[in-house]
C-alpha cells in the first residue's frame, strides 16, 4: 500500500540512539544538538512580546510561501556579505535548512538519479535523497575537503546533483579549501550538474577567514544554497533559508506552498527583529566562544587519552570532530563498550550512503563522530577519558 | 533538469489572484483567510511570554519528529471527543494540516496512482497529489455530500486513495450526511483503499450536531485524518495534526523528520498551553459567532441580489458558500466584470482536478466560491450587491 519511495524511508539509527540515551545519565557526544543554555531566551522573550504587541494580527495570519518580505531582504543582505549575489527574490524562507534540502531534492530528483556526496556526509540529507530514490557516488575527502581529482570521472557519469557541506562539515568537521571550492563550482557548472550547498554552520567559525560559498564561484542556474538560524539563534523556532536564482526560487516556493503553505508568520517576524535589532552578532559570538573552548578541551582530552591510538580532525568551527581508529578497529564495538560506561557517540558507518558505489565495503567502520558542544567542559574531559580507557582495553 | 513531478507543480491561479487583489481596494470573497481581528492576540502574548519564561530552553531546542508529547496527548483527547479511537501514539504534530495532507500523499502515492476526489475539492490538496503524479476520479456531490451510488464503480478501479472533506467542505460548504459517511468509510475499508479525511473546519459548526469522522466509522489501517489549529487559534503559528494508526504515524514521522525535522518547539508549547488553560473553547465560540453572523448576512444578501438568478449552498459552518449560475453562464466572465467593480471571488473551475476523467468537460464553469468570513458585514452587503448588478448586466 505504501508508495515505493517508503521502501528506503526508515527509522534513523542515530535518532533512535539519541532518543534512548537522552533519558539516561549518559555523557552524550552523539547528538547534533546545540547547547540550549546558550540560547538567547530573554531577548527572544522581549522580541516576541513586542512583535505580538505591535504586529500581532499579521504575525498570526497566513503569509506568502516565499517568506516574510523584510526577512527575505535581511537574509539577502547577509548572503551578499558572504559573497553571494542576492536580492530578496533569491531567498526563500523555510522551516529550517532541512526543509531547504528536502525541497531542493524534491524539485530536482527523479528515481535512480545519481547524487554525488562527500564520503561521509550529513545523514538527514542522505535520508531525504533516499526518499526520492536517488543512487549515490561518493567523493573521498582529506583535511582540505573533497579530493577534486576524483571529480571529473564522477561528473562524466552525468549525475543530477552534487551535495556538499564546505564549512565544518557534519560529520567530519572538515572545511573545504578555496581552490577546491573553485574546482567543485566550475566542474559542476561545466557539467550541467545541480549544486546543493549546505552551509548550516557558516557563522560558527572559531578562527581563520571565512571562505566564499561554492555557489558564488561559478554561474550555475541550478545552484541551491541552504542556511539556518538554528545554530545562531535557536533551532526550536524552525527558521532557515534557501538561496537560488529567482526562477528556481519561484519553483521551490510552489513546492513550499504544497508542503506546508509557508513558514510560521510569528517566528519569521521574531527572527527578523532579532537580526535588525543587532542581536545576531553578539549571539553568534557567544556560541562561538563557548564552542571554541569546548573544542579545545576535547582536542586536548583526545591528545591526552587517545594520543597515538587514533587520529582526528581539527575543525575550524562547527560542532563535530571526526575520529579515525587504526584499520581493522570497529567503532560499533567501541560504542557498545563505551555505552556500558555511560558514554555515547555515533559510529561513522551511519554517515555513508547505503548503496554508495565506489565506496569501500563497510566504509567508515573504524571512524566515529564526536559532538563537542552538547556536553559541558567537565563532561567532555570525563567522557573522552572513558573513551581512551575503553579503546585501550579493546586492544589489550 | 527539474524532476518530472515538477511538470505539474505550477503557480496557483487562485493564489496569484489573491496576491494581486490583496494590495488594492477590493472587497475580497476570494481568499481562504480567516478574519485576523478574531485572533486571540493578547492571550497568545501572555502564553508565549509564560512559555519562554518557564520553559525557554526546551521551547527553543530541537524536538521529536512526532511532536511535543503533552500536545500529542491533548490532541488525542480532543480526537476521542470527536469519536476517534486515539492515544498519543495515534497523533503526529505538523506544520499545519496542509503538511498532514502532503505527508500522507508522499507516504502513499506512486506516479499514476488513482485518487478519488469530491468534485469540486480543496485546491492545495489537489496540488499536493499533482506533485506525486496522481490521476483522478471525481465523485459527484449534492447537498448531502458525496453521492455514494457512484462509489462502487470507482472503488472497483482500485484507486490508492479517497480524499474527502466531510465538514463544511472547501470549496462548497457542504457537510456529508451520516449515512453517506458510513458508506464511504465501509466502501474504502472493504476495497482496501486508503482514506484521507481533511477536517480543517470541524469546530466551526454554527448549528446542528457534530457528526463522527469518516475515519471513525470503519476499521481501515490506511485511514489518515488531518486537522489544524489554524481556524480556531491562528494560522500564523502553523500547528496542525494527523491521526492514523500508530504504525502509520511512525512512518509519517520518519517522513516528517526528512521534511523539516519537527514542528516548531515554541509554537507547539504555546498551542498546548492555550488548550490546557481552557482558552480554546471561548476562542472557538468567538470565531463561530462572528462567522455565523456573516454567513447569515451573505445568505440574505444573496437572496436579495441574486435571488432567482442563481442557486447556492447553505453551509452549517466553515467559511465558504458555493454559488451555481444557470447552465451556460461563465463565472470567469462574471469575475472579470466584478473585478472592474472592485469585487473578487474564485471561479469554480479552479477546484476541479486538471485531468479528472469522468468529470464533465470544463466542470464547474458556471460556479464560484465565496468566502464569507474575510470581509466585514457591510462589505459583504456591498460586495454581493455588486455581484447581483454585474450578473444582471451580463444577462441583459
Amino acid at each position: 500500500m505504501l508508495a515505493r519511495r517508503m521502501g528506503r524511508v526508515t527509522a534513523s539509527a542515530i535518532m533512535e540512539l539519541i532518543k534512548t540515551t537522552a533519558a539516561g545519565e549518559y555523557i552524550s557526544f552523539a547528538s547534533g544538538l546545540p547547547d540550549p543554555s546558550l540560547y538567547p531566551v530573554d531577548l527572544l522573550r522581549e522580541i516576541t512580546d513586542a512583535v505580538l504587541a505591535e504586529d500581532g494580527r499579521a504575525a498570526l495570519q497566513y503569509g506568502a510561501a516565499e517568506g516574510y518580505p523584510p526577512l527575505r531582504e535581511w537574509v539577502a543582505g547577509m548572503l551578499r556579505s558572504r559573497g553571494l549575489e542576492a536580492t530578496p527574490e533569491h531567498v526563500l524562507i523555510t522551516h529550517g535548512s532541512q526543509q531547504g534540502l528536502d525541497l531542493a531534492a524534491r524539485a530536482l530528483l527523479d528515481p535512480e538519479d545519481r547524487v554525488v556526496l562527500e564520503g561521509p556526509s550529513y545523514l538527514a540529507a542522505i535520508q531525504a535523497f533516499d526518499s526520492y530514490q536517488a543512487v549515490y557516488r561518493t567523493l573521498p575527502m582529506d583535511a582540505g575537503g573533497i579530493r577534486v581529482e576524483a571529480l571529473p570521472a564522477l561528473l562524466r557519469e552525468r549525475p543530477k546533483l552534487l551535495y556538499t557541506l564546505p564549512n565544518f562539515q557534519n560529520p567530519t568537521g572538515i572545511t573545504m579549501a578555496l581552490e577546491r571550492r573553485q574546482a567543485v563550482a566550475e566542474g559542476a557548472a561545466r557539467a550541467g550538474v545541480a549544486l546543493l550547498e549546505d552551509d548550516a554552520y557558516h557563522d560558527l567559525r572559531f578562527e581563520g577567514d571565512a571562505l566564499p560559498p561554492v555557489c558564488a564561484l561559478a554561474a550555475n542556474p541550478w545552484a541551491v544554497y541552504t542556511g539556518t538560524f538554528s545554530k545562531t539563534i535557536a533551532p526550536g523556532v524552525r527558521v532557515g533559508y534557501v538561496w537560488a536564482q529567482p526562477e528556481l526560487v519561484q519553483r521551490l516556493a510552489q513546492l513550499k506552498q504544497i508542503t506546508d503553505l509557508h513558514t510560521g508568520s510569528l517566528t519569521q517576524r521574531v527572527v527578523f527583529q532579532f537580526c535588525v535589532r543587532g542581536y545576531l552578532e553578539p549571539a553568534i559570538r557567544r556560541f562561538r566562544e563557548a564552542y571554541r573552548a569546548r573544542r579545545d578541551i576535547m582536542l586536548q582530552s583526545l591528545e591526552t587519552h587517545l594520543g597515538g591510538a587514533a587520529r582526528w580532525t581539527v575543525p575550524q568551527g562547527g560542532m563535530f570532530i571526526w575520529v579515525t581508529l587504526p584499520e581493522g578497529r570497529d567503532a560499533g564495538d567501541l560504542l557498545r563498550r563505551a555505552m556500558a560506561r555511560g558514554v555515547v557517540f555515533v559510529p561513522g558507518e551511519s554517515f555513508h550512503p547505503p548503496n554508495g558505489e565506489g565506496a569501500p565495503a563497510r566504509a567508515g567502520k573504524n571512524t566515529f563522530r564526536l559532538n563537542f558542544v552538547s556536553a559541558g567542559e567537565d563532561a567532555i574531559r570525563t567522557g573522552v577519558g572513558i573513551l581512551g580507557e575503553v579503546l585501550r582495553e579493546g586492544s589489550a
